[in-house]
């Protein structure tokens, strides 16, 4: 395992889906910060599952419990750990999981690489529930990352072949994305959770897209080659379960088409268009960074699967029991901004120094 | 600056486009690894300029000098560092391009972050011309790869609006890929080559897609949650000039359209489907690995551009002048099957130690 | 902060003095390594206060509760958290060494690197608590070299001016280390109790010296130039509260004295002599590696003090109060062997890979 | 290998001694910072060798050359890379250092670690030719460095037996230091050149120890637990080869003793004592820092020594021929300072971010 991110704050991930709790350690962040429990509990809350009729029934409340770097309300330089207790462990007998590994999950591929060690419950350290410890690392990167103004947010830009608006490349509407259901339209949104009705009811599961914009962000972040902002983001969006592809921007066909001409608005050098998604040379160029991710539809679907038992060799049907999200869409969107969050968070901590002097 | 790549070995990257040299060191490489320079000429060859008329008529002998790291054609242990001349540079007066960013460059990016103190001749690092280290590297790596039965393997897969056949993704076609134009079908190779005529013809530029294929990658490799396949092949690819979207394998809507059938083949375990891209949670499933990356268009058109004059405030117009590939996703394909080379010979050496005991 | 060790393991550690706990993060552990948690209480209980005369009246049970990573006494792959909460804390006001700092601790540097902020309770993250998950990792860490025939050992070598023998350094008697009060020779240990006990009475502390062993370490462990055996033990040994000295070995005046000849026994080669500490060029020679680290006194003591007050600017005297250890280098024992543990098993997990292919 | 160093800033060093060049590149240094060439030349002449009847007759211009990153005499954000070409190699046969490895060298080391692969000529990537490299980047972070008023200077502590007297450690007298011999009292100098002459002319060597004073180091600087000034320093100073110990300050035996009381001064919180060499908790208190380290004899010496042939197993006896430095401790000096001044600057870069926000 390789579950720590970051250059210059560390962010070190633990926890498997049925082990006593999921947590993390965020180091190498300024004493002093201001840390908004309530605010970061709302956006916990976004992530977390049983709300609403197209997630999963199981319901807790994903309440973290800080152990360290938190006194009275600030940061206070030393690294800081939370954690989440799973409350409701070990309901059912996954042992069968280690035979018959489940298609489109990482069942056969955790049991080849750790040799039957892993924990398979629920998923073990693949589940989404990894997600619940990034979110508290992400809400407070987001919180830091608000009083310096710059925001990020995100809508679900597609389920199945239902699209929303993208948003504005030059002035994204974050305030308008929905708060029930994120998207930027209604229509769109009342689509989509019939699409993911649809599939539930079809014992099926869907996919989709999910757009990121961050505003504010100052010219000059990003460290070329291997540090950009392309490939810190990417690093760290590709950790989030089911996310299977990444575009920034809105590349064009050709150059004439493509390139982002110059201007001057108020005294400052802005693009006339933002094809490039806010991204010149991995640097940040003062337009909204904009990205899309593509979040594959949930592998744990009710219909019957082909799959080989490990131990005997044979080909087999599985059929998957239990609660699951027939699409998780909705729920990564907060996932993302959390990601981002942390990403642009440890840029902005690195870019003291690698500018000009 | 952050131009270094690697979780167990180490690739430093230096140079900029009219600098003495550009070259690299590459660190943490076992001892007694054969090193064949020819092999590797003919890789870097596959990039160098000015071999045809779809490229830049700039001529230069991509030769790497090896300075330290071979001794008698076998790695020694210490590292590996080569470096390139540049023969032919400061030939015109790049002043300008620090008034003046050129649109969809790095120009005014760099601009303001290193404070008018950086290189801008001919992008300077940001140089496409800095691909050819990383060739260097993903060369070497590629023959250390094939040693163990790992072969890489990319081609063009879009130009414009002409599409390539897409590989198979079961069994991807790697030797079909034709040499002098990197396609799966000649017919698509020559419309592409159209394409790129026409664009040329018209002082523009196009841009396209390359998909990559991995075969014979062990079931296991891949270091979840943040050191997966995808996370550390995007964290490199990102770092290819250019580069602006990649995809893993290719995502189905529903879950029961996009999961793979488990199913046995000669005794092994093996998918029936291969729309995951040979990933799943992050590790190898013994399936190839599949993905595609987005090339935007060469930013540099002979066409007049939009800019403004950073000293005056003034909008203005710009004409780029000299010598530019109207496409350089064929280049880019060389550069891929490097990125993703040293991305997977690094996991390869980190997984010794990561999976069971 | 940067609690963060090792390269190819991650050890993260969080907490302070009087935080709800103290634990850690290990990421990087292969899965199926067998955990002996009996074993690692004994371990900690070496650690552990209060239990004698020469340590800190305040008693706790330094349990480690496991988050997650450990599955039916084996490591699954993911990655091992684990905490111990600090049942007694907050008992006084420590408010006043914010402007009255200590003469010796952290409180000056920490409250000009952390404003005001950081957590002053019981010295916060700088406390000798923190090398309680610091013992969690290595005494794990020593039980998996064990299994590898790799043994760690350490003993008092100094308190005050009374000397211990030193090890054998061709074969360290490691079982000779006395179980109670870790020295070689009794009469050591009783005079060194002595010295404790007056210093005490005396309201004072007393420092020392330990030294420690590393036995069956195979030839070629480390990683030249920075990565060797020396730069990685110092890194993590130095992170050890009150460690200001660190020598390799016992090095003599001259090349002809200080040079260990080559000779064969029973067809492996050895040498005859061990001053350079089982290492040369950083790397493991395959004889027992030593080293000694130099510990100062508890700053802690009753006699009072000059210092300032940070508001005011006026020097003062102050009088520490509470309970302290008058010398804590018999606790910092399994500390050393801790710390030492994890360096090493950090660098075993990297040589698959860095030495002949 | 592990031949890289640093957090914020990443210094990569290749060569050996034998190849066609040594050098480095410095990557994550800001752009705009002044480079005086003259300077790190005048720096570099410090290290080189045969300029004197106390070093190896071996003559070798050191002289750097640039081969990106330095524009107009002005660092442009790019990595800085250098190298120094190796004019005179190859000079005889090396081949029988991996049958029959010299005591104190990392020959049998090497040859056990990379099967025979590696560079034996003239001690290959474990040369001390090495500290040719690191002595360029050291120079430029001490111009760096002393742009910011930190300075940073070493002198000869012992040789032998002989001992100079110690930097005041309150008011470091760095403009003491003597240029042609680096001691503080030239009679200490005079003395330990004829001890080094002594030596000589026995055919034997000594070691000694260099101690190093960092004044102008704001408060704050330093990130524990393992990122402190002790553990950074330590890092990179047990990196220069023949380094074996390392003490920081200078510790007394009681705790009454070794704190060092605070007082005011002009306003300033001071110490009146510096045993703690300007290091609390790991974090720089605005005092000097003061670190002596120990240098073994050069393994190197004209005496028969007693050696193992590894092909026939048989003890034999080896007469190592050739041009060595009966002392290598004055060269080390500058490469201790140079050590040092990349440590400080890679912790000043990352102290932007750590502290307070």
């Amino acid at each position: 395992m390789s579950s720590i991110y970051g250059e210059n704050l560390k962010l070190s991930i633990f926890g498997q889906s049925h082990a006593p709790a999921v947590g993390m350690i965020l180091d190498g962040i300024p004493a002093g910060l201001p840390v908004d429990m309530e605010a970061l509990q709302e956006f916990m809350n976004r992530r977390a599952p049983g709300q609403n009729n197209w997630s999963t029934p199981r319901k807790e409340a994903d309440k973290p419990e800080f152990l360290a770097g938190v006194l009275d309300g600030f940061t206070c330089g030393a690294p800081i750990a939370a954690m989440i207790l799973n409350t409701n462990t070990r309901p059912g007998d996954y042992d069968n999981l280690k035979d018959c590994p489940r298609p489109g999950h990482a069942d056969y591929t955790a049991q080849m690489k750790y040799g039957g060690f892993h924990d398979a419950a629920g998923g073990g350290h693949f589940s989404g529930r990894l997600t619940a410890p990034l979110c508290i690392a992400g809400g407070l990167c987001k919180q830091w990352l608000e009083e310096m103004g710059i925001r990020i947010g995100a809508h679900i830009r597609q389920i199945g072949d239902v699209q929303d608006a993208g948003f504005d490349a030059i002035d994204p509407e974050l305030d308008q994305v929905g708060q029930i259901f994120p998207t930027l339209t209604t229509q769109a949104g009342e689509e989509m959770r019939a699409a993911i009705y649809h599939a539930k009811q079809d014992g099926d599961s869907v996919g989709g897209k999910i757009e990121c914009a961050i505003t504010g962000l100052p010219v000059g972040i990003g460290e070329p080659m291997f540090g950009g902002l392309e490939n810190r983001l990417a690093q760290i969006l590709f950790g989030i379960p089911a996310v299977k592809g990444l575009t920034f921007g809105d590349v064009q066909p050709t150059g004439s088409q493509n390139n982002d001409a110059f201007t001057m608005e108020n005294g400052q050098v802005k693009t006339v268009t933002n094809h490039c998604g806010g991204i010149l040379g991995g640097i940040a160029n003062g337009m909204p960074v904009l990205f899309t991710v593509t979040v594959k539809p949930t592998p744990s679907i009710h219909k019957p699967q082909q799959t080989v038992n490990l131990k005997t060799g044979e080909i087999t049907t599985l059929t998957v029991e239990g609660r699951h999200d027939p699409c998780i869409v909705p729920r990564a969107v907060p996932v993302v901004e959390a990601a981002a969050a942390i990403a642009i968070y440890d840029l902005i901590l690195g870019s003291a120094h690698t500018g000009r002097r």
